[in-house]
């Protein structure tokens, strides 16, 4: 049972990524080390609240802190202004009140993190946050970096704030309960870090998917901890989104319009972001950056790991005017992430309308 | 036509807070001089907007950007996430669509500022903004310091974040439009400030009570000058309020308390940080820290801008309840700022019901 450690040197905001099998049981013990905690509010959406929260709120018990759990409820769809206003409600009537010193602390995934990130954000102007993350997308990618925020009709995590948690808990054995269809959307995201900045993680998704695939407990310590080291070396490098953290949305320009114009919950997001990266990919070639054999080794390792590269016909006309209200869109340029070769990817904000339809002519070839 | 500028030497987050008559007209200048700014969202109350908002466009016009106008409803009892959830509605529907080089340019008072500033710290994980404040409890205080947010119906400012503006205008001409209670609010925070830094101040104050309840230019300019830098000093000492910063709570512990308690829109804000100092003042006088000459020097001040400084009845029970709400309380320790002398003031954590009690008979006395 040995237990990895990714540390995020952010400065004063310097934190540590811990993946080890239990770890739920050993959040108390995290807890009381921290110091100077007053209260503690747990946010877990309801699917979650069910499945570990007895485990977590018994190993918050040791603490002998006020500790309550409050529910989201489940799903991206509930990822909104309005959900946060019910959630301070429920913050704010706690006895013991919450103070600065208050703890947040989030059991779940994507969802769920972005919510109680930006409710800790928000909180007082701000209280501090730890995640424990349930789902392979969320502890791949979402738990390590300090995004948080919701969604508004006009897009995707348009209203937020970088707000970095105090830790991050990461029990790859709560992974075994995860759908099929949500372990695939945590893959993805792992093949855009190996496409981004790492061959060799490439070569173990190529080389290990059956051992991925069936969620084997070593396996997936291993993978979580070489993709929150990638993650963490972009975003110490540029915690605020100024330029380098830019790559990290790799596959995420057609990807987030791929997953709001077929629809939340049609489609995850990690396979919205495998049909993005095949889209760029195919951008890449026809700009002649990327080789049609790099284009075609990655969507070979995205059909191993079970995620689709092809997708039923999609309205260019729409898909271009969601990326263009895109919040990485300035000055109506879309930024895309293409890359040159494994492990090497360059920013351009020069995508045309023709790309974006040849892009989706090659998806539903 | 002198003009007064007060840095903020915040690091990353510096900027200059500027006093001058006529700057309203120089705001499109400033925005020019900022570079690379993709467009403008104002942001005002209905009121304000009116008064000064055809010259604030104009103004902004020379930059050729684009810029429209967002109306605010006027009142602190519209500071709440609701309103800001139909401001990102405008927000997001603008076009040339938000994005992260796009600019927010407060116009208004602190309810205004605080409402457009919590907007620019969440839009898209944050925009720059502006601040050109119209009220004197703005200019003097509220528009220095980076504190943004609203209001929940369990207290004041629950919701919110640090968010520090790109630069501060203040055109002392704006508050001759002012309501006379408005403007004696602003004094009353000017009064704090003189008790908790400056002997200088609170005999400016003292001397030239006639000039500032007329509300003459220069006058003006002086003493919101004199003010932001007291305001400054103790920001830059102490930006996230982990210690220094909340001597600038001084009068607001039992204020904020008087001010729900009477009823928002029944007492100016300054009125009750007025009536908060006085009952600050005889808790100190009762523990023996401070004279009660200095106590009454500083009555005879309030008095002679027109502050009360006796109150109807109020439930001491109440109020001591809303203290124990207060975000500034931790683990049911009330903090109160209690003065020594003019210019000298220490943070206790020991306040008592029956100190409140004896206070609020005081203020009914």
């Amino acid at each position: 049972m040995s237990e990895r450690t990714v540390e995020v040197p952010l400065g004063p905001n310097a934190y540590s990524v811990r993946i080890a099998p239990g770890l739920i049981e050993q959040v108390g013990e995290f807890v009381g080390a921290l110091g100077d905690v007053s209260r503690l509010a747990v946010v877990a959406d309801s699917n979650v609240a069910e499945l570990y929260g007895p485990r977590l709120m018994e190993s918050l018990a040791a603490t002998s802190l006020p500790a309550e759990l409050l529910i989201v409820p489940a799903g991206e769809e509930n990822k909104t202004l309005a959900t946060c206003g019910k959630l301070f409600d429920d913050l704010f009537a706690l006895r013991p009140a919450m103070d600065r010193s208050s703890l947040i602390v989030t059991l779940g995934g994507g969802v769920t993190g972005d919510i109680g990130g930006f409710l800790a954000a928000t909180c007082l102007r701000g209280v501090r946050f730890l995640q424990c993350s349930t789902t392979l997308l969320a502890a791949v990618d979402a738990s390590t970096g300090g995004k948080t925020g919701v969604d508004h009709p006009a897009g995707k995590n348009l209203i937020g704030a970088f707000h970095q948690p105090v830790g991050v808990l990461i029990d790859p054995d709560l992974l075994e309960s995860l759908p099929a269809a949500q372990l695939r959307s945590g893959l993805a995201e792992c093949v855009k870090h190996a496409v981004i900045r790492s061959r060799p993680l490439l070569e173990m998704l190529e080389t290990r998917a059956e051992d991925l695939l069936a969620c084997r407990s070593e396996t997936m310590s291993e993978l979580i901890a070489a993709n929150v080291r990638i993650k963490a070396d972009v975003v110490v490098a540029d915690e605020r989104e100024a330029s380098l953290r830019a790559i990290l949305n790799y596959g995420h320009t057609f990807g987030h319009a791929i997953e709001v114009e077929a629809g939340y919950g049609r489609i995850t997001h990690g396979q919205a972001v495998a049909l993005g990266m095949v889209a760029a990919n195919r951008v890449a070639v026809g700009r002649g950056l990327l080789g049609p054999d790099v284009a075609c080794r990655v969507e070979e390792v995205l059909k191993r790991l079970d995620l689709a590269t092809r997708w039923e016909p999609l309205s260019a006309e729409s898909l271009w005017s969601r990326m263009l209200h895109d919040k990485k869109t300035r000055g109506g340029k879309v930024k895309l992430i293409l890359p040159r070769d494994v492990g090497r990817v360059e920013i351009h904000d020069d995508l045309s309308t023709g790309e974006v339809s040849a892009a989706l002519e090659h998806l539903c070839s």
